[in-house]
């Protein structure tokens, strides 16, 4: 395959903040009525300014900054006192051991995370088990290294008391030789969490066929109540299968920092390192520091956070249940919702794209996550509770207007 | 290839900043005398607290993050109203037109756009001609995409007024079907600036075999008096076949932000965004705000900076050329300088830990470079004037105990 014809596939016109570089043209001609007024809201991601980042961060950067060469220049996996402080926050919130020294890795990002992790695991031509629905980028990191991808179905809209992963699908793909195992736990864009029994199937299913599985748990601190989480790592037979990736860009709104930290499998992580070399030789040593305030949250604070999307969820799920023939499922962790919109006259794309002219509103393709989820949206809702609910009183009326 | 053994060709125990990493095991059999004592440096990278970040950074940095989620949430390419300040500023200094919105993209530091710039122009298989010595993570880079490496040599110790590439070489190589050119102006580890004939050539040979050139010019703004530096793009007959990448973490001492730039062919710099979009989202949105102090330094605090870095270079090219048999030519630009020792007991990279172990004294192995330079080893000179004095004496003092 030449360069071009690889990077042909991994467009990112309709990804997630990208709106500023995509063309209107075209539009006009399936427009329906006129705009309706309303702050814009972009549900593309979370607006760090209705839910700020975590108290002392900026502070603790600072004092990154005046540690000066110590603090910018620190191994490539990360400052080694940082790592110290980290894992046994982390270990005691996923249920196992963390080795500091040797598994694990500070990264720009949960993306540079799950970059890295992909890259040092999936060679050309290898077999990659990969959700639908799942994060965009998933499908775009096994078409970037070239690995043939195996897509499992997820029917988040069918199931109850768990996501619905096809698990027999899954066997079926280790059992075709697929080496790793792909997904978001909870799912993005679906907001569903995995059963203690999917995650233990899923555990024992890798271990009898000897495959890794790498798992984005970035929205896993932000649980709603009634809600339980099993930690993959926790259940893991063979902890050196296993990477987990997490992060502090979303909950605690600190994605202006790039941050995100991968831990587990040591050959995994020495690899991983090795990559960071020379993509991007470490997450920002400045931003490192603020790690410190990860887990170590103000008392109360975290419990306030997750109330108060919990509320903005409520809210937004009875707009949309409200709305006849919109399906939504309950967001039982993380701050997406998925909801499927009955048919339109217009496809689904074009639908984001008239939401934006029409009604300020910017919300992410379903085909972003899945090929199948043409009539579905992703609304991150991290955002001004007030504005978010009249961007989706304007979304459904919207949906109304342009019913097929 | 499996990806273990992709992996194992990329080691970085012996790279800069990796030196905590290494076993000390098995040198003690090979060691003569005593320690010498005295401060430790660290010549593997610039000392930012010698020669500290440009004044006002952080004071930048701090308006980014009260920008809020403005300057947290950018285009993966970067904020625009940072290109738009950014490109007139670079299109001035390297003598050729940018443009802010589809020809420049900003990246997690230079390694950040080096890792994007090879990753999105070398398939697997595709030839790319790689210079001996030059920057170490080149060769990596095109290791992890597979390509197939042309080495050219360039004979800096026996050229005048020129690096001393091997321009034959560069045309076999292009006439083999190289697709790629990827080189350092000034040479990372050499310290030598291309002649603008040499830089005239390769801009010819790239046109007429229509290949892509990458040059990675981070050291370019820190000239020595009387270095006359010849800007590829400006000499370029295909704007579309180059890629410039640039950045201020060496000169300016903002490597704790993590900043690069690159720009150039617009096909390329898209290609390098939708990469990015999966590798790292985006250089940390915060860290982006301090680009704007980038070409916009306090009157005569660079010339100030060039100076000392001047003065710092002549004191160790004296040591070095008092001592019978090392080998050093000057640095031109850039802040290393790579003396070739004489014939030593010990192996180059023996010698790299017995200094680090009797002399406190932290230099990398000029094999990192290249396999023909096992003789060498480079210095960061960007450090405290006299503790780089005091550690090259004992630098040198070691190459007369271990003399062979």
């Amino acid at each position: 395959m030449t360069i071009q014809a690889k990077f042909e596939r991994m467009g990112t016109d309709a990804a997630p903040g990208q709106e500023v570089r995509q063309q209107v043209g075209g539009i006009e001609a399936l427009l329906r009525g006129e705009q309706i007024a309303g702050r814009e809201v972009d549900f593309s991601h979370g607006d760090v300014d209705a839910f700020t980042p975590t108290p002392g961060s900026f502070e603790v950067f600072t004092t990154g900054v005046e540690a000066g060469g110590r603090q910018a220049y620190t191994e490539y996996r990360g400052d080694l006192s940082i790592r110290e402080q980290l894992a046994p926050s982390l270990a005691s919130f996923t249920g196992a051991p963390i080795d500091a020294a040797d598994g694990m890795i500070l990264t720009p990002g949960t993306q540079g995370a799950l970059f890295l992790a992909v890259a040092s695991t999936v060679a050309h031509g290898d077999k990659v088990a990969v959700v639908q629905p799942d994060y965009f980028a998933n499908r775009k990191l096994v078409e970037f290294c070239e690995g043939h991808m195996m897509p499992i179905q997820m029917d988040y809209l069918n199931a109850e008391g768990r996501a619905g992963l096809d698990l027999g699908q899954l066997e079926d793909a280790f059992a075709a030789g697929a080496k790793v195992f792909l997904f978001s736990n909870p799912n993005n864009p679906a907001g569903v969490v995995y059963s203690r029994d999917e995650i233990k199937t899923i555990a024992s299913l890798a271990s009898r066929y000897g495959a890794t599985v790498i798992v984005d748990q970035l929205y896993s601190r932000l649980l709603y109540s009634g809600i339980d989480y099993a930690h993959l790592r926790a259940e893991a037979i063979d902890a050196e299968n296993v990477i987990t990736i997490m992060g502090p860009s979303k909950t605690e709104s600190l994605s202006g920092y790039r941050l995100g930290v991968a831990f587990g499998s040591k050959a995994i992580i020495n690899r991983m390192e090795k990559l960071q070399a020379i993509v991007s030789l470490r997450a920002g040593g400045y931003s490192q520091a603020v790690f410190r305030t990860w887990f170590n949250e103000p008392e109360g604070w975290m419990d306030q956070r997750v109330r108060q999307h919990q509320a903005i969820r409520d809210d937004l799920l009875r707009l949309f249940r409200a709305t006849k023939g919109i399906q939504a499922r309950t967001t039982e962790a993380g701050s997406y919702i998925f909801p499927q919109l009955p048919p339109l006259a217009v496809s689904g794309k074009d639908f984001v794209r008239i939401l934006r002219l029409q009604a300020s509103v910017i919300v992410t393709p379903g085909t972003e996550f899945s090929p199948f989820c043409d009539s579905s949206v992703r609304l991150n809702f991290s955002q001004d509770h007030a504005a978010a609910v009249a961007a989706v009183e304007r979304l459904v009326s919207l949906v109304d207007r342009y019913r097929a």
